[in-house]
């Protein structure tokens, strides 16, 4: 068993080092805090990572939640780390104080989200189904909601959900059936069925508030008819009570990974007594939901991120411990085997592991940063820039981790080998719970479409401008240590393959060629992901060189971090970010086979 | 669920359109077969697929072998396989007809294991394990064994294992430690410990036949001191019963995948009663089973090809009947949604997983055929050329299928969404089912040691050449087609990056740097593959091509199929040949991170 899910050094290094958390305290909102709060914040959660989370990861997995008298039974460990978040404060500790929160950083919000990931994924999922569930009632909702849930919600009594997808309605929302009638009681009748809801029904909680997306009677078809309400599974009634508000589980799913979570099938009004009341305005439930969107999409990034991690300390334990082999040319079998560690194609297999996991979540806390920034820069202009940074990145955020960390977590298993393969270690877990990053909250599909779609054009493209902005600026402060100038300048070379391929795609955009501008999103995204990822590298390596410059006193085992930083940012150089030339050759061809090949072609 | 496992129609035509089966008659060895009894092998193991084979798939998935009073339990589905396999006579098929074979080649051989896998992994397995021991005994070893054993294997009766592993011994076999005593009773007495032993234990077959290495005591340490012995879980005593062997099962794994069937641990001799039969010489036991080598990870590809395979055909169908969303630019929600494979998306997934599928069963039967070419051909150069053929490509025929493989499962997934990560359908098990592959029968770093370290020095190069020459002659035949030009051309220009790639490892090699030379085998294989997948896909085109032009009169279908061949051809150009070229940045590299940064950098 690995003993380590996450590494405290790392988060120390990423918050404090590379992006200064502390230099937020000058502002307003964030005066209350320091370096010692934001210390405690992060050692409290790794502790309870390590003593409430970590210690049931595989027996959640093992024991699924089951189904039983029309509803799901989860693991005890449920209630207890619902109880213990809202005792700290964890579901809304970015809130301000008026709000019941903390003004805690987005950037220690995601910090503690990824440590409760890293220490069991699908039980952190319960707390962050309610803190979103919160967050959208606190934006949106009107007194008298605020009033019966968010403390409900927030000290952790009742659990929170998004109850988008429907049976035939996946990505796409706008064909969404679920309908609500108005009634002259203040609320509107619920029916219709949801699948896929997760943690819509639990007894680790005393209610589920589902926050429910249905078409009002009379409304238009396609998004714009759609409307956002809480939908309780109990609601209170007039003295006070919880009664049964007609919000039927049918079954839950049995899943690949993810399974210490319950996903639900969700029947509404099977008795014509479900009732749903109304947050905001009527047609305006999608919006809603995708301004909340970026948060949980980058919150699906990091528990990415996450399980990526935990594997990979996962297999750096083991390859340390195991020992087979001997070095190349040892002949003698009398000598004894090194550890698997030694082996070039084992440091190679925990490098790629350590350089997905570590960059993607400085992209994350980066990103997170210029959401603290939003919200404190007084300069108008400022605050536009680092939104717009924030709208491109999300996809990537969200996607290069789902996506390599399919990578990472197989060469996890891999270097364990048979061992690796068997579920009395770890590793394959990670590997099955983190496939379903690439699916919910948006496909990778989706965020292809999204960044190549919209986002690089956003402010009239002064989205694009301002990420070429940052990374020459990172550039520049490579060039003065000569062990990252060749870095420096193949992360140019790449930003500027970056920028013909995209000019190629705009202008088959200009052209009206719309499905060949976006048939290969997903590709488009790879590319970007490994150059925005080339980039913090790049940061780290900085960073990582300036202290070991002005540090002469550093303590051996701070010297070997700062090293194995610049290490694993020129691994990533050479073994990852070079994969951007076979994703030109691809993006600037002229055939787009996957729009000219009919469908009738596959199905032979 | 997925209603085709496998396409009859794509086995037909790589067999007899492709790789010419037929031609195979012309030689003695199988001059008593013709198309018709090689039409009906594959209908009679298509059959025998549907019919007892995949209705269990996922059940055996389900309810894994049990492990009770210290045996393993598995399938009742076992037991009637096997039977099935011995009545059919499909375990040792390719034999001559004085050994009880039936003198099929190796192509039908190889295709019907496919076709096995396809339908049922893990029942499969049993029969090539089976299979693959008696292979063993035939070759190496004495008349005694062979009569006591090899017609209850081929008949199915018993089940056969390949007993290796060892606790502290995966790929190094040269320090195992399990020790034989010689008798003068004929046999030797066995003690030790074998893990991660599939088959070893079942109640699927009246006995289990370990073919086992052990090292006799006082032999040499190292690979030279080991031996093999067949070592039965009961063994014949002289009134001619089974007696118990003292080959006791301590348990079975709890696995990721390839969960039908059990990965036992084994102790031998803990009552001093284990014996075992020696095989052959002593001190020979690893050459034996190097020699059997090539055939067992010729098969673990060809089980990789057809898990994708299968998984290809599920999703091909879930996104056929599947509605979602309309075409990009239609924004009216009234009008009706579009079956998701209309969506280019979609269609990219669909060829990755066709073009990675179809192009690895290319590649294992265009081997099959040099393995059978071998056999048969009067000319020693000729067959000298075939051999180091097989030789050099081996590694490819097992990794790439089992590596991309796992590319093309994730993207069945992908393909079916939410849908994709759930229980009731097929493609989470073919995804889970598959990641044994790049592990066992040597893992894929073994396998980069292997082409890299001594592959394509085989015969002072010659094997390199060989595949040049073939490779060159196809680019030649593409080049009368105006629509594979450019492929060709292509294909020219990535083997020539190829060959400057090695000869720029081989002269690191030269200069004595051999973990630098060796560090990127991994990735040196990835680019080999890549090359010899594409080549694979060149001479598919090219006969696509020559049906398609020849044949005014083809059926509508037959000239969709061979569309199809063109455009996953041109798929595979596109988007996946073209990663050799960020391999190639990072082959060239004279950056040796790998090599020159010590663990220790890791273990911060």
């Amino acid at each position: 068993m690995a003993e380590r899910f996450a590494n405290r050094r790392d988060i120390r290094f990423l918050l404090e080092e590379v992006f200064d958390v502390n230099s937020l305290t000058q502002y307003e909102y964030f005066k209350d805090h320091s370096a010692e709060t934001f210390n405690m914040v992060v050692d409290t959660v790794m502790k309870m990572g390590s003593d409430l989370m970590y210690p049931v990861f595989q027996e959640m997995d093992k024991y699924p939640p089951r189904y039983e008298n029309s509803q799901a039974k989860v693991h005890p460990a449920v209630r207890i780390f619902l109880d213990e978040c809202g005792r700290g404060g964890w579901l809304n500790a970015d809130w301000n104080y008026a709000e019941g929160g903390q003004q805690l950083p987005n950037m220690i919000k995601f910090t503690y989200w990824f440590v409760f990931s890293a220490a069991n994924y699908a039980l952190g999922a319960y707390a962050q189904l309610t803190a979103g569930a919160a967050n959208l009632i606190r934006e949106f909702a009107g007194q008298e909601i605020k009033d019966q849930y968010l403390d409900k919600l927030c000290t952790g009594k009742w659990q929170g959900t998004m109850a988008l997808t429907e049976p035939d309605v996946g990505s796409s929302l706008g064909d969404l059936t679920t309908s609500a009638r108005e009634t002259d009681q203040g609320y509107y009748l619920i029916k219709g069925k949801k699948i896929f809801i997760s943690g819509a029904d639990t007894d680790g909680a005393d209610n589920t508030v589902n926050m429910m997306l249905a078409r009002i009677q009379g409304a238009p078809a396609g998004t714009k008819g759609i409307s956002l309400f809480v939908v309780p599974k109990y609601r209170i009634n007039e003295a006070g009570e919880l009664e049964y508000n007609d919000v039927h589980c049918d079954g839950i799913e049995h899943k690949l990974g993810y399974r210490g979570c319950p996903i639900c099938q969700l029947t509404m009004g099977e008795n014509n007594d479900c009732r749903g009341y109304l947050v905001g305005k009527p047609g305006r439930g999608l919006g809603y939901m995708f301004q909340m969107m970026n948060e949980e999409r980058i919150n699906v990034g990091i528990g990415a991120v996450a399980k990526a991690t935990a594997a990979y300390y996962a297999a750096l334990e083991y390859c340390s411990q195991r020992k087979q082999g001997r070095r190349p040319g040892v002949k003698d079998q009398s000598l004894p085997m090194v550890a698997i560690i030694e082996h070039p194609d084992i440091k190679r297999m925990l490098l790629l592991q350590k350089s997905i996991a570590e960059g993607s979540l400085s992209l994350a806390l980066q990103v997170s940063k210029y959401i603290d920034l939003i919200k404190v820069l007084p300069d108008e202009e400022e605050r536009e820039k680092y939104s717009l940074l924030v709208e491109l990145l999300v996809p990537v955020v969200k996607t290069y981790p789902a996506e390599a960390g399919i990578m990472a977590t197989s060469a996890a298993i891999q270097c364990l080998g048979g061992y690796g393969y068997c579920q009395d270690f770890p590793v394959e877990q990670y590997y099955r719970d983190i496939r379903i990053d690439p699916i919910h909250e948006g496909t990778t599909g989706i965020q292809g479409q999204d960044i190549l779609g919209r986002k690089i054009s956003l402010g009239n493209g002064k989205a694009m401008q301002y990420f070429v902005a940052e990374l020459l600026a990172a550039i520049q402060s490579a060039h003065k240590f000569e062990n990252l100038q060749a870095m420096a300048a193949q992360l140019l070379q790449s930003l500027n393959e970056l920028r013909s391929v995209t000019a190629y795609l705009l202008d088959l955009s200009a052209q009206g060629k719309i499905e060949e501008f976006l048939a290969d999103g997903v590709l488009y995204l790879e590319m970007f992901s490994l150059i925005a990822i080339g980039w913090q590298w790049l940061l780290q390596a900085v960073k990582a060189n300036e202290i070991l410059q002005a540090g002469s006193s550093l303590r051996e085992n701070d010297k070997l971090f700062y090293h194995s930083k610049i290490y694993t940012c020129r691994y990533f150089f050479s073994y990852e970010l070079n994969k951007i030339y076979g994703l030109v050759k691809r993006l600037s061809s002229t055939e787009a086979i996957t729009v000219e090949m009919e469908a009738k072609f596959l199905q032979v």
